[in-house]
């Protein structure tokens, strides 16, 4: 059976993996378009939180505010959900944000002099 | 000197806090704008890279490309540095969401009985 028919589906096999392949680029195509949306977002977020960390360093503001990293939390759970992404997803996603964000509070509570207390969390 | 300020002091103490409570809550409208932007497109980034997954489960395709991924990075980085974001963020960034396009590409592959192969990697 094999050797007169594993020609014919061999070629069918290329065909289909070639159109495969078309698909993959084409998938790669909207990958790629949403990864530079994702990039620009990214940035303009982090515009708003440095501001909101020279804010509350200038202002001697709390630098965490747990009910509002709870409410942040809960609302993009609820959002992801709409969207049919992974809530779990979603929450991991914000914490790691939130991670970079501390990091930059961070540097900028060191370079503000006005207040003697370091800066932790703070969602934004 | 601080019986006779103090007051004075404290009252525009007072305003300059009320004032920068209400810029804290204006850049927080955007930080959550931003978010439920970002929720949507990870979300739509995740129905592409499930597509690739089955396409790739599929057709026997490679599951990781290295030069694809190498390519990816490269490219979000240069993107970041234009949006005046830290690249090695975009980098972390990207590595963050492959892992979890990974997690998922292994679920996808444990289902499809049409490989024997696991499905590595994958940045999408």
């Amino acid at each position: 059976m094999s050797e007169g028919t594993a020609p014919a589906a061999g070629e069918a096999a290329a065909v289909a993996d070639e159109a495969a392949r078309e698909r993959l680029s084409y998938l790669r195509g909207s990958i790629d378009n949403l990864d530079a949306a994702l990039v620009h977002l990214l940035a303009e977020r982090f515009k708003c939180t440095q501001q909101v960390g020279e804010l509350k360093a200038r202002h001697s503001l709390p630098p965490a505010d747990p009910a509002r990293e709870a409410a942040q939390i809960e609302r993009l759970r609820r959002l992801a959900e709409d969207a049919r992404l992974d809530p779990a997803f979603a929450e991991k996603f914000l914490n790691f944000i939130i991670g970079e964000v501390v990091r930059h509070h961070r540097a900028i509570a060191d370079r503000t002099q006005e207040t003697g207390e370091p800066a932790e969390p703070a969602a934004g």
